[in-house]
């Protein structure tokens, strides 16, 4: 069981040249497992802010309108977030006949994960594999292997096919292509978007999280951080649903800066067992 | 204001050659605007159901297991749904900066309506035109006119993407391509799922609604039935969520008879008015 | 050395509904390896044909004009061809520096086998294996392990790009897998269509050459018939060049009838050999 | 009739970081119709230049071989070229019973102009007009009014089918639309690479000719200079022939710059007549 506090700082600039909508996500969620224990937000200009919780993930949005000129974005949070390890061999996987109904979203083909393109590819490389844990973990391990971690070669339309075969992306392409391969195995999979301690450089982080046995875990094919060093801020089927800003307007970003601070508890670590978020105790 | 009494009848056979999970999607929903009076379904062999409603849109899901052999399905309905027309000059669109934030989410690009990829093509058709109902329809014309309606040019991974250089497609393709065309002018819009009374050769029927105003609208660019000839069986963001049958195994369709009568109300007739369903009165 | 003679048979009916254009590429080449001894061909209705046959490559096209009605085909043909079977390990790659510069045009990407795409997946898969006939062969057993020979699994418009991922499709879809796989590691590669001895059910059959040391060589990933079987019909980039019929107009084929006798010389066995066509001594 | 004399030069610089083969194609066709008179090469370091032309289209390649280091290129020429302006009014379309049998390879796809993707879009966009010069000239129009010229938007991979939809590209991108456009109405098109004659900012350029009546004729969608200020390099399916460098190898492209001057004969001016190139009286 490890318990973690960080400060995080998110800055962002944008220049706008005409009437614009933001739909910031941002902010981490609240959760049994995470805590924002406080907050501040600064908006240059000062403008309201319109805030919407999703009902069942939480992920939090807030909504700025403005005209012409620049916005600055200053947000500040401490965060405590709680996360235990477990032994993976005893990690099982849940067949479509026992998976909670409510899981079963996340088994469709979603925007960039379209698992149903994939189940041949996704059969011949994992289907032999022994069921559970572990088997996500190879699934990880082959997208570790096979893509190459490389800035700037994908685009916010790049889906889970074309990184399948083209081999190259970014944070989120490696956790589009492992959400893909799971659901194509009957594994309930989703979308994660976090501030991440230690990332080099300093950015929002995705990863993904895997339906097994009763609950979801964590995985990161990435390797780029441990993931107890992870602060969540949205769940979704895909990064479509946790954009950190949803722009409408004629909008240009010119600054993004993002500093996670640990402060306190036990210091992340990498790890073999299986992580999975859960309430402080 | 329309009122309509509907008697439906579903019947599907399967041949499964091992132990298979089925989750179906065929009960017409209950909601404000819609009431199963009486709903029979009948499985044989006799199986346990367990039946999951999903929380904000009322979709109804039931999942069969079973072992190899054979399944047949009979569902009975009979169903009261309302429907108000409108006068469309009256009805406008909302910008992003006043969407309720719930819509939002059907702003987003998904598996099969790729908004985000039809961006300049939908600017340069539709971007000229007066925002508000008649823009969708205009879209709703669009397709009609260059999009062949063809059974089985299309299959179950066809996306708009395909459809808006393709050309060709069934309902639920003319369904995503009104969709996606909608969301990437900043319309929410949502796949519809639905008995439908009238239609040759009798089957589920895809639609799509658009958020206008303050309300979500009817659209079929099919023309195949009036609007108010539907039950709605699930909405969602594209095909992938509602899906009549979801099928994990080994598993063939033998069989799939659908059958609609009009019991009671006001016939359904054609309209160029608006159509929404709405709570009966 | 090998040296065999086929007889060959091929029937196509079509139903023609309105003026149309059929160019025919059914005509074994008359090239240094392989003589057509003599060859029928009868058209009912009986028409004009026009022959065509491309100036390097050899390929022999013709083509027939008519209104409404049925077309008979009736092609028969007594062909030699030789082979030689050659030692692979002595087989090399060329390096671009050193390739022929005819050879490279079958270096480009091309319809159906889109190499560009390809590049890291080839490079992970096979970049790191010994330069040389087996790396092709490593190509080969690849595809043979990892797609799935379907038929109905893929239509004309499957490329090696969707069969990477999809992992399903017919002699065609491996040939052109084999193709990309070959050009994105800068190995020249073709597409080539044939009359096969043994197939079964009898159709025409696609495979590739890839262009080693100083010359072509013949792979087959499908493993259907041995490479000495095949009577060469046509050579080209992919199927787009050599498609066995081509047609303009409102046709539909009622019937493909291909039958190939062995009538003498060296029974065609399978073999681990390279295999070239060669010039009878 | 017209005839002009251009002074051109294109200078690139590379730099190579391990053994690289270039295949430069960036030598003007020398053709009945176009004349090199005086070309000069200059390779820095000197270095062995191996030239190939192709047999019936006459395209220029020459491959250079180098270690790693830095590659300065610098090419001149002076080069006469002979255009006539043909009354589009009398330009008919031939059907492909009467076509020249060897244009027909450039009715099949290729890798960037997908034609087979595109028949229905073709057929409700330009199938009910006039047969003829008019037509590809529609074409032509339809790509100016629908595709942003948008530089960036695009990259090496970018085809027919992506921008059908997607609507922005280069001059490249607009040539794969209008030569797959042209296919899909059986019109044999093709790919041309060029110099152009008052582009700016200067680069290559690429434009397509179209098979009508018996001759070839240029037609540029993107209406950048005109047609007789263009100085043919090479002619080909899609721009996979005719790349103006091909490289095998580890290499950086760190300048590129390019010069053409009129010097001498009939200044070219836009015109609405078709343009093709001519044998010089």
């Amino acid at each position: 069981m490890g318990f973690m506090k960080y400060r995080l700082k998110c800055e962002l600039s944008y220049k706008i040249s005409q009437y614009s909508t933001f739909l910031f996500n941002i902010c981490p969620v609240n959760t049994d497992f995470q805590t924002v224990i406080e907050e501040h937000l600064t908006l240059d200009p000062p403008l309201n802010t319109e805030e919407y919780i999703t009902p069942v993930l939480g992920n939090r949005y807030f909504r700025v309108n403005l005209d012409s000129g620049n916005l600055l974005l200053d947000y500040q949070a401490t965060v405590e977030v709680s996360y235990q390890n477990i032994n993976p061999s005893d990690i099982t996987e849940t067949i479509p006949a026992q998976l909670p109904l409510e899981t079963v979203p996340f088994l469709y083909p979603s925007r960039y994960c379209q698992s149903d393109r994939l189940i041949r590819l996704v059969q011949q490389e994992f289907g032999e594999l022994q069921p559970g844990y572990s088997r996500v973990e190879a699934i990880c391990n082959w997208i570790y292997d096979n893509v190459t971690y490389l800035s700037g070669s994908t685009n916010a339309q790049t889906s889970a096919y074309d990184t399948a075969t083209e081999r190259a992306g970014v944070c989120r392409d490696f956790a589009h292509l492992g959400i893909a391969f799971c659901r194509a195995l009957n594994i309930p999979a989703r979308f994660v978007s976090n501030y991440a301690c230690g990332l080099e450089p300093p950015d929002f982080h995705a990863v993904f999280e895997a339906y097994l046995g009763d609950r979801w875990y964590l995985f990161d094919p990435t390797r780029l951080v441990p993931r107890q060093a992870l602060i969540r801020i949205g769940t979704g089927r895909d990064a479509a649903d946790v954009s950190f800003a949803t722009l409408f307007g004629t909008v240009v970003m010119e600054r993004k800066h993002i500093c996670v601070e640990f402060i306190e508890g036990k210091f992340p670590s990498y790890t073999t067992d299986a992580v999975m978020p859960v309430t402080k105790p």
